[in-house]
This record gives structure tokens, sequence and C-alpha cells, in this order.
């Protein structure tokens, strides 16, 4: 395994990344012809590395199984994975939604998370228009080393959570809405302008994004804890 | 009085406002010399009528005051009243706001809300990164007949307190915030994006609007009482 | 009833919500399977409760019909209803539009106010190109308790409506237009500037909001007249 | 005479205009020098030509007439004037606007239209939150030849407008607002998508370009008379 | 003929229009279905008025014929016609386009023009990129009574224009181009800050727009000819 | 200390903060008049708690100082302080700048988690437009437990430094820069963009928000660590 | 050859260009029937002139083929050339992308930049995130004469590569990506905010554009080395 | 010289440059103190290195010869220089502008590429809207190697200026205008959009990065030519 970057032509693998990065690598996966996405999930099979791809349609994980590969394919978080999934040592991650239309994004949130190491707990439909459904999940939603807060519309449940926890809270905006939600900038500004500390903030549907930050703060606690 | 639109040259005055809407006519001071508000205090004065001018300066109040008008003035709302205000039987508007930034938009609404005849309850600084703050307060909330929100930066106010309330709310984003509050463009769609139902939005900054719009409500509840 | 909020795993519903806000609990039915949606009328039916799909497609209602529920749609406002209307006592909302092209949103706002207990007058395509259609309405407009106003364009009907009446007002922008109305963002700004008072705004294309806030506004006259 | 476009090193006079536009050339005012002003009317006045300066300073303009050129200044329009205007002779043309804010952007397009030969009628604040004042000058907007619409906020008068005549309509957004006018780009929208017909637009603030737009109309409408 | 006005439900006809604007009506197809249009159609062909149908649909004109109309259709403008245009006595408009993707917008503009009752020149593909293009052609242009300048991707060709003729210009920004064209966002830009005189602006792709506009120039001219 | 939330009138302090979430409450100072910002600081000092002021002007230090209040005062990085700062013991955070200009927002950030806690270590001036400079430094980067990346204009130092380590990267958009710039757009929507994974991002300028979300992932490692 | 612009009546061709510029006639195949495209290309190859389609569909391509056109067509750079390239003298492009999904942009740059005359080295898949990727190929190239940078997402491979090189350097931004990506306007704007110098910036996904300004210099540099 | 990028503490000077990129360093001086940057200046004299400071405010350039420092200043262009520029013998590049206030970004990048070694031609105020202008200086234009086109209102300069000549063209847009300018918006969307090919963007008002731009294609030429 001396290469560690195979150039497949179309593009250059980054074999050492789990190696360098301690995570495994990922395939995003739009836009890749189903040959091209099979040629990189063999050569990870080849290394004998997990791989996690992303926003995969029914068809290109069709296409892999027909291929001979041994993947897994969850349709509503859009996630393909070949491999085995880390241990889940690295601690809890909470996953929360406004709505239910928010679901696909924090699944793919939820499955990553959990692919990369993470126990998942997951909060649903429990947006700040009815905060009972919040209030009555609250000792749930403290016991979580790290918060996703998922929600598209106005994005208001990332300001309430960051204030009603002291651990940092990865915030994701979702297109879910219409209008002068404009594809997700309303809850983008929103959670970008949020009152309350102790939040910051992936790009729009970025589910996965949220996923790695999360697990990149719970490796570094990993790390610290293991040096003292 | 028979001329109910007298023509300053520069403005024409709408003296049959009050009769015809209820309402007793306001000024938008912004743009117009000393000289020119004036005239149109004057021409109020003359005809006997109460006026309310909103975004007015210290300057054009002394100006006022220098020409031996009897304006009353509150710097902060930046409220310019002449005349008496109605009397306070509209109901009861409870004025709410994210933070003591949005002090000045929300005394112009509660300022504007009395002059026209409505009893006010200020509930301020009950931002949502610190829920406890609102929740101590819900009693008083829920005791209003129409609530104005006055929010900047996330402006998640607005969707919590509506779903708190059965009351109607008026939400008023304001340029409170820096960044990617793009002058109140977050927190403006943040509202008009509220998961919460009940709720309509006045324009960024517009606490006179907000207050103009409840006593419209208020004055509703009262005619249909009055037929009853 | 002892758990008003049954957690059906994607959706909480919210069962306590007329006895909580006096009004119908409501279903968005975007983005939900047709499994999704017939387990939550499911839900309703079971604690005896009426019930507001909104944006439900053909597809979506055929399906809850053909699972045996009593539910009714209609086509081109887009809403399906479970259960009974509530008795039409709270008032009269007049809904003009500006055009034809406004009225699936018209009708969302009509459909939904009067299931909700209102009486509804339609004053359709009655637009400011043609001033005349409009005025020979007014007494219609002003025998209205509340006004829902359906634009989009330049939606300029609010500031006019807004200017004639001494109700309030409740704007609804549509996405109706093409090139620079930017997907409802023309009369979205326009009524938020709009120059006429009594006048609040929500999101695009949301005629089901408008009904909600206006039946706030009736709810809080009955109450009033009901205290008097 | 013979070289047209004398380059005084910093500008390009384009003395041939008249003969090839048939209308007097124009000077835009900002971020030039006292100095480079001066020179370019001292050129001006060598070739016996009128020349109009718009959005001057008056420190500009004292700074012409301290030079010892025979400057006419109006405040207000921030509109400079050498020489003779041309006689009235084009046609009529009525200057409306929505409120007494918008006078300099209307006072500019007024006096622009004047000096280029056209009878003025102005009809301010005649804004359509109060349409009966537009109403009861309509047999004066219905006679002018070209109508030139000058609104901020929401810009609704242009629609408003274009509606009730037949003459075509020239509509000027202005900057004047707050909040969700974004500096002019509400009425500028509005305008744009005006539902009513024979109407269009400049860029906002432009009360000079309304002018030369109706001017060249009226040029028009005398060449072809003068053809018959 | 008496009633002028008939309200068909979904819509409220201008049968006076003619005589109150000198123009045909027209009906904005987009969003109707055949039976409307159809239905809009016959009550024009009984109150024996022409009317012209613009962004119709190959389908829509299909249906209009199989009910029994005599309609005519231009598939590239999008235009159908009902009833006989117009004499061609008002003047002479010529259409311009930068490119040939600007067509169907070109032609709105040039056959609505035709309808109304202009004589059209149409010069095509005369975009600035290749000067010599409109160079050679500019006899023709300055023989037009008004300019109708049709150009997407940066919609330079309105201020060349507008500096080569002293006729009116009306320019009509397109959506074509790709990419920071942003729908036509940018020639429309572009358009509005033209630093030649004597243009104004339509919205995006609104060919019909530009041609009202036109015909309304082209009127003026006619009446003040006939007053002289 | 029964009452934790004393209510000041315009402002309702958290006194209560330290104990809830493990961290100093902090003064957003801009828009306060000296006397709030004093009123505020005695509270805390009365209640023998630390705080930090954001966002502090010279002359509100001077204020502060002036009514006897023992603050601390950093002019560039416009941080006030009253009381001692939290011991050094989080863990190590990495403040990276892309320029010079980037300093005052790099400033509060490192002074802020000084100020809870952290060591830092300041890369300044590592753009990559010169990689060599970022490069040189690498180890000390990669020793840091969190990153903190203040960028403006292109904001392209997240991606490559978020790429170079394995700990978590907080990303701080500055509206330096001028143009296209959009007053920290560009540098926002591109750290949002990202192609690496790993990273988040909070408000335009918001230094201290980057602070807390860094200081809130030391204290979750420290949480962690002490639990094993 | 005398009449170099033949007007096929939707379009007048260029055939001059070659002679006044230097090289060869593209055509923008969207939006042209099959027809016009056929009768474009048959009149370029009745001149004996080779020409190159930019964003041309298979089926454009096919029918070409299918009018017995001697064409070539590359599917993904979605490329059709007529006649025979260039000869490969003007010097070397070297054109890098991001990621493997702007290969179709990249293929575009390449394949038109082969075509005019340019020897291309592709260095695909280089982004920021993996820098050793890049630098591992940082000898080749240094080696180009002119870089193009084609990246979507964050855009920050053109800062990168042009503080790593002394040769001027077009960047692409490409509409990859999704979320705050807003269609390509997040690297366009970052393009444009380049902190490192010696780069410009073409439209989005305007491969095409950006290899006719890097043969535009290489011929800037034929023309002088023959003039030395 | 072994330590090649001084640390100032805050600033790392790259003195490495001239020799690695062929070009002279520059400073960018907004946001620096005076003392900062006569720091900078006094190690670039050091290194007898000569360094060109862009945007220099006159206080800045002052502060400067008081510090002894023997700097030349330019006060339209803002440019600050210390030591020889190179030789006049890259080649020639003209600078032309739209309008007279162009004037300080034209001369930002007149003096810049002279400053780095190019001869200059200014050809200014040639905007569009007079094409006589430009067309009369044609050859000129045609005689330079590379073109850089200043120009903002509508921008519309570049794509004609690339249409008449085969050399490379660098757009600049400039924020003067108003209203629908946006700061720049206008022409930067409209030089990206250009029709003409062999013409690319650089940032709003960044007459200096053109130069480099341009005088990094005249290297290129030089090279190519030195190899022959």
């Amino acid at each position: 395994m001396s290469d560690v970057s195979p150039d497949l032509g179309f593009a250059r693998l980054d074999l050492s990344r789990p190696r360098r990065t301690g995570m495994a690598e990922t395939v995003y996966c739009p836009g890749k012809t189903a040959g091209q996405l099979i040629a990189i999930l063999r050569a990870f099979a080849a290394a004998g590395q997990s791989v996690l791809g992303t926003r995969c349609t029914p068809d290109q994980a069709e296409a892999a199984r027909a291929a001979g590969l041994d993947v897994a394919y969850e349709a509503v978080a859009r996630v393909l994975t070949l491999g085995a999934p880390a241990p889940a040592t690295l601690g809890r991650v909470a996953v929360l939604t406004g709505g239910t239309a928010d679901l696909p994004v924090a699944e793919e949130a939820a499955r990553s998370a959990a692919f990369l190491g993470a126990e998942v707990t997951r909060c649903y439909d429990v947006g700040v228009a009815g905060l009972h459904r919040l209030l009555a999940r609250v000792d749930e939603v403290r016991a979580a080393d790290v918060l996703i807060v998922v929600a598209g519309m106005e994005g208001a449940l990332g300001s309430v959570v960051a204030g009603l926890v002291e651990a940092p809270v990865v915030a994701v905006p979702t297109s879910v809405g219409y209008g002068a939600a404009f594809g997700g900038l309303a809850p983008l500004l929103s959670m970008l302008n949020a009152c309350a500390e102790g939040l910051a903030v992936v790009n729009i549907d970025n589910g996965f994004g949220a996923a790695v930050m999360a697990c990149r703060m719970l490796r570094l606690a990993q790390r610290k804890a293991s040096h003292e």
C-alpha cells in the first residue's frame, strides 16, 4: 500500500486519509456514473477500507450491488456503506429536527455519525412552535455529548437548543420550506445569527458534514482523555 | 372643516382619516424640514386633531417646541405626539423583545399603541437563548389580546411566542445584529417562515406599523362586541 | 386521551392543540409518504378530531380515500379535510385576488378560513391595473371583518385595500409572475413596504397561514365580546 | 467648431449631441472636482450651448458661480443649468409622486423635462394608500401626454396610474423607505412586475433619465406631426 | 354591450378596455385551463372584439381551435390571436436582438406590436460583440419611430442603440444565458444602469409589455398629430 | 443569590449562567448607553462574577473605568473584561488569519478563548496566496486541540486548514475586503461550501462566537476525560 | 467569400472572424433547433472553415451527423467540432479541477483550447482539501504557460494556484455543489475576491470562455515573439 | 537575506516574491496603522526592494514621508511607491474607461502596470453611449498588447472592446453609479456575461489586480519570446 493516492483518471483516491485524519474516506455520489462509483468502491474494497457514500441514488446503490459489491443502502438517508462501521466508542450525538420533512437530512447525519463511531439519539419533530415537545425531552438532549440540530423554515431550533445545553451544537439548515425560505437561505441566516452561543453552522442540507464535525469533537475528547 | 385634504404644496393632509379609519393621522418625519413638519403639525392643531410623529429626531422635536407647538417627545422611541392620546379602552397589547438592543423599535410600537388607545404590557429581553426568561412571564404574555414580538438577529422569538398563545401575533424584525443579519433580512425571513401559525410580519424596524395592525384588530373586536 | 402527543416515530402529533389554541390541528402534506399521511389522519380520526391538510396532492388524497378515510378534497385549493368544519360563527373574512392566477393560494385561504369557522366572501380578479373592478365592490370589501389580500406580480393590491378599509389586512404575496418577480420576492417586498397602515404579511403563497391569522383575530373579537 | 468632441484630458465633451439627438448635453456632477466641472461648463458656454447638470451639490454650484459662470441652481432638485432652456413646445408631462419624500427625485424629473422643452404638471403626494387623492386629480393626470410616476416604498402608484390613462408611463422607483425597501429594490421590482401595461422603468432615483425618456417620446410625436 | 365587465367566476373581463385605452384586450395564458381560456375567448368573440393571448402553449392553442374558435397561433412567439389585428397605421417599431436565442421574446414583441397596429422592422442577431453587424444596419435602425431592444447575457445592446438614435428605446432583458446571468438579472441591471439616456426597461422576457409601451408612444404621436 | 435573573428594567441578567453552562456571562456592548453598561457590570461585580464585554468602544471602557469599575480593555480586540479569567486548563486553541486586516476579529476570538480558559496559539497572516507561510507552521497548527480560522476576501483558509488537521475547525468569515466581498458574504459562502470536512461556520466577524464554540468543545473533552 | 456575414434569417454568421481575431468561429448550441444548427454548420463547411460548437446535446450532434456533416462530438465536454483543429503550436495550457464533478466544464475548456491550437495538460481532482494532491503535481503546473482553474463549492483552488505560479490564471467557477453554493455564486465570489494576484474570472461553468482567454494570451505571446 | 519571510508580528513579509513570481511585492494599505505601514516599508527598503502600496490614503503617505521614507504618491490613483519601477520593457497595456468617474480605478491600474514594467496608453471616457468616441481611437486600442477595460454603471464597454480586438481583455467593474448599480454588481454581472469572448474579470474596483493580470500575460510573452 505504498501508493496511497491511486489515480483512477477521473479521481485521485485518498487511501491514506484514515491514517491521516482518523476517519473513513467518504464519496460524494452525485454526478458520478455507475461505472465511476463502482471503480472507486472496488479500490477501497481492495485496500480493505470501509467507505461511506452520501447522496447516493437507489439506482447507484443497485448498480453497486449488481457489480458484486457488498454494500448496504439506506434510502431515506441516501447513504451507502461498504465495510464495517467504526466501533461505537466515540460518545453520544443527539440529532434533533424541527419537523418530519427534515428527516432525510437528519438521517444522513445520524447514519454518518453512527458509521464514524458515535452512538446516536434521535429527537425528531420537536420544533419550536410546540415547545412542550422539546421540553419533554430535555434530559435526553442534555445527556448527549454533541448536538446536531436539523431545521428548515425559520431554523429557530438551533438557538433554543444551544440555550438549553452546555454541549457544542452543530446546526444544519435544510431546504425544507417554500416561498421566502429561498431554498434554505432563511434557516441558514437564522442559525448564523443565533443569539445563543456555542453553535456553529454547516451548509444547507449537509447532514454528513455535521456528523463529521461532531465526530471530530468526540475524537478530540477521546484523544485528550487518553493523554490524561 | 369642509376641505379635509388641505394641500400644503409639499403634502396633502388627510384630516378625514380619523373619521374614515377611526385612528389618528400620523406623520413620518424623516426627510421633512423643520418648517414642513411645523406646518403640518399646525394644520392638525388648527383642526383640533391629535397626531403622532414617528422617527422624529430630537432636533425636529425641539424645533416644533420652539415654534410654540405643545408637543411631547420620547427620545428612545423617537415618537412625537401632539394632542391627547385616545382613551385606553381598546384592549391589551403585549410588546416583547429578544434583547435590549431592540428597545427603540419596541418603544415605538408600545408608545404608538398607547397613543391609539391600547393598554400596553412590556416584556423586554426575553429572547429564546434563555427560554426560562420567557417561560417565567408566560401568564402575562397569555393575558394580552394581541402580541407584538420585536426581534433582531435570528428572530426566533416570533415562532416561539405564536406557539404559546392563541392570540394573533404581529412580528417586527429589527435591523439589530451584524454580519449575516444583513440589515434585518435574517429575522425578516425567519419570521416569514415561522413554523408556528397565527403570526404575520411587518417591515423591518416598523414598530409603528405593528401598533396600527394590533389596534385595528382591537377595534375590530370592539366593533363586533358593540354589535352583539 | 391522557397522552396528547402520540409519537408516530416520524412525527409527534399535537392532539391537545384544539384545547390549547382553540383551533383544529393541521397537516402540511408535502414530503410525507402516503403511509405517513394515513397514519396521521387515522390518529386524528381515532381522537375524534377534525383536521385540515394543506398542499395535498391528488395522489395523497386518493390514497387516503383508498385507505377508508372519509376525507374531502378540493383540487384547486389543494386542501384535504377530515371531519366537520367548525361552525361558521367567527365572523366574515373577505379574500381578494389581483388576478386569476392567484386562485390556488386564495382558495387555500378561503377554504381554510371556512374550515376554521369563518364566513368567506370572495372578490377575485380585482387587481389595481383596473381600479374600477375593485371600486365596484368596495361596499362588499368594507363589510368584511378581516381582509385577506392575495396578489403576485407587483402586489400593489394590499396597499390599496388597506387604504380603503379600517379592518386589519393580511397580505399574501404569491409566486405568480415571471422574470423580476423572482418567485414572489417582488410582491413580498412590495407588501412589506406598503405605505398604507394596518397590513401585515405572511409567507409567499401561504394562504393557509393568512387564514389562521385572520381567524385568530376573529376569535379575539369573540372572546372580548363574550367578556363584555 | 469642426472638432465637436474636445478632449479635456479627463473627459471628452460631446458638443455634436444637440445636433445628433436633438437634446441638450447634460453633465452628471458627482465625482467631479469643482475645477473639472467649471472647465466643462466653460467649454459649453464657449460653444454657445445650454447644458444641464444633475446631482449637483450646493458647493459645486457655488464654485461655478464664483468662477463667473451664469448658472441657475435648484437645491431640492439638485439641478444646475447654464444657458436658456428649450422653448416649452414639446407637450405636457405630468410628474406624480407617492409621498413628499419623493420630492427631490420628482423635481429632478420636472425641472429636467422643463429644461428640455416640456410643460410640466406636478401631482405630488397622491400615493395609493389614500386613493381619493389620486382620483381627485384624475382629469389633470389624463390630460398629460406622458406620465412620470415617482414612488418609493412599495411603488404601487405606477401600476395604478398606468391603468387609469392611455398615455405612456415612465416609472421611477426611489430609494425612499427603510428596512425591506433595500435602497429602492422593492419599488423597482414592483414597477417591473406591474400588472398594468404601458409602463417602463428607469433606474432607482433617476428622475433625469425619466425626463429624457419622456421628452424623446414628445419629440417623436412632434416629428411625426410635422411629417403629416 | 351594456355590461362591459362580464364576470366568468374565475375572471372579470374588461370589454370596455379598447374604448378606454384604445388598445385591444390581452390574455396572459399561463395557469389557465383550456376551459377557462376558451370561455374567455368566446366572450371576446361574442363581443366582436379582437384579443391577443401571450405565453400560449401549443396545447392551449390546439384546444381553442378544437373548440371551434378561429384563432391564429405563432409557436416561436407563443402568441395566439383571435380576430383581425389593428390596421398598421401607428408608425414603425424596430425590434433588435443581441443573439438568436432572444428570438422568442423578440417575436412576442414584434407580433404584439403588429397586432396593435405598428409596422415592424426586425434586426436580429446584432449583438455588441460584433459591432459591424449593428453599424451595417444603422440607417434602418434610425428610420424607426420606436426601438425595442431585446438582449440577454450582458444586455449591452440597449445602451449602444440608445446612443445611436434619437427615438425612445424600450429595453427588454431576457433570461437567455447561464451562470451569473441569474435568470435575466444581469441584463436587467445592465439596462437599468445604461449610461445612455432615452431608454426605459420592462420586465425580463416581457416582449409583449415592450410592444404595448411602444404602441402607447405611437398613439401619443398620432393623437398629437391629429390635434395640430 | 436567590434571584439569579435581576431585572434592570432594560435587561434581565442571567447570573445563573456560569452554574448552568459552565461559562462566564458576556455582554454585547453595541447600542448600550454608558449608564446601562455600568449598571450591568456593577450587577456582575456585586455577584462576584467575571464578565466579558465584546465590541466595546474605547469610550464605553473609559466610562466604566471612570465609574470606578476595575475593568481591563484591549483596543484591537474591542474586548472589556471584569474579574479574573478562568484558569487556562481547557486545552489549546490555535487562531489563524488569512491577512493582517483580520486581526481585530482574530484577537476577539483569541482573547475571548483565553478568558474562558483556553491556551491560545496565534498564527497570523498565513493566507493561501502564499502557502509556504502556512506549511512552515503546520506542526504548530496540528498541535492545537481546536482551530479557529479567521479569513475575509475569498475565505479559502478554512478548507485548506481543515484538510491538514484532524481537529475540529471553527471558521469565521470576516468583512475584510471590498467589491464583490459584499461585507463578508464571499468568505461566508466559501466557508459554508468548503470541500474539506470537519469545519463549521459562525457569523461574519463573530470572533467571540467562535471562541465559545471552541471552548464548549474543550469542556466536552474535559468532562469526558473526568468520567473515564 | 466577399460577403463575410451571411444572414440566415435567424442568425448572421461572422465568417470574417478568423481573419479578424485569428480564432475559429464558435456556435453556442442551446436554444437552436437541429435545422438551425445544421444550416449554420453547412455555411461554415461551405466556406471551408472549422467551427466549434459548445453545450451541444447528443441529439443535436446526432442530427448533424444524420445530415451528412462530418462532425466530431465529445459527450462529457458537450463539444462538437467540424473541420480540423488549429495546429498545436500556441503553447501549453494546464487545466486543473477541484473535484471530479467539475469534469464537464474542465473538458469543455481543455477541448476548446486544444481545438484553438494549445497543448493541454490535465490535473484533475486536486482540490485544496487534500493539498498533497496539488503539491505532488506542482512542477507540471508550473510548466504550463497559462493555467485554467475549474472549481465549484468554495472555489479556493484559484487562489492557491495563483500563489504557486507566475503564469496568468483564468478561474472558472462551476455550479457544482448544493445549498449555499447557490448555483455557482459561492465559487464565483470566492474567485473574484482571491487574495492572490494574477487571476481573472469568467462566467460560471464557462470552460469555453476560459479557453479563448487563455489562447488569446498565447497568441499575444506568439505575436510578440515573432516581432522580436 | 537568508530569512525571506520576516515576521513583523502583525504581518509576515514575502521578500522572496520578486524572485519567485518575477514581480515586486505590494501592500494593501487599508486597515494598517501608520506605524505598521512604515515598518513594512522599512523592511522592503532594508532589503533593497521596490514596493507598491495600493488604496493608500494621503495621511498614510504623509506619515511615510514624515518617517523619512523616500516614497512617491499619486492621490487620484491612491498609489504609493517606494523604489524604482521596473524598466518599461514588458509591452503595451491600454487602459480604457467608460466615464470620468472611473478615473481612480483606471489610474490605479495604469500606474500599477507602469510600475510593474508596462508601457501604458490611456483611452478615457470612451463609453458605449457615444460609440464614435471609441471608434475614433480604435487603432490605438488595437495597437495595445493587453486591454484593461474599466467601467461602472452597465459595464458594456468590456464586450464591445473584446469584440473589436484580438488581444486579451481584462475587465474591471467599478462601483461608479447609483440605484440598481448596487455597488458595482451591475457591471460585474454584465462583464461576466459578456457575449464577446476573450475577456476575464477581476473584482469590483480592483485596478491593481487587473494590472497584475495584464503584466503576467506580458511576462508570459516575454518568457516565450526568449525561449524561441
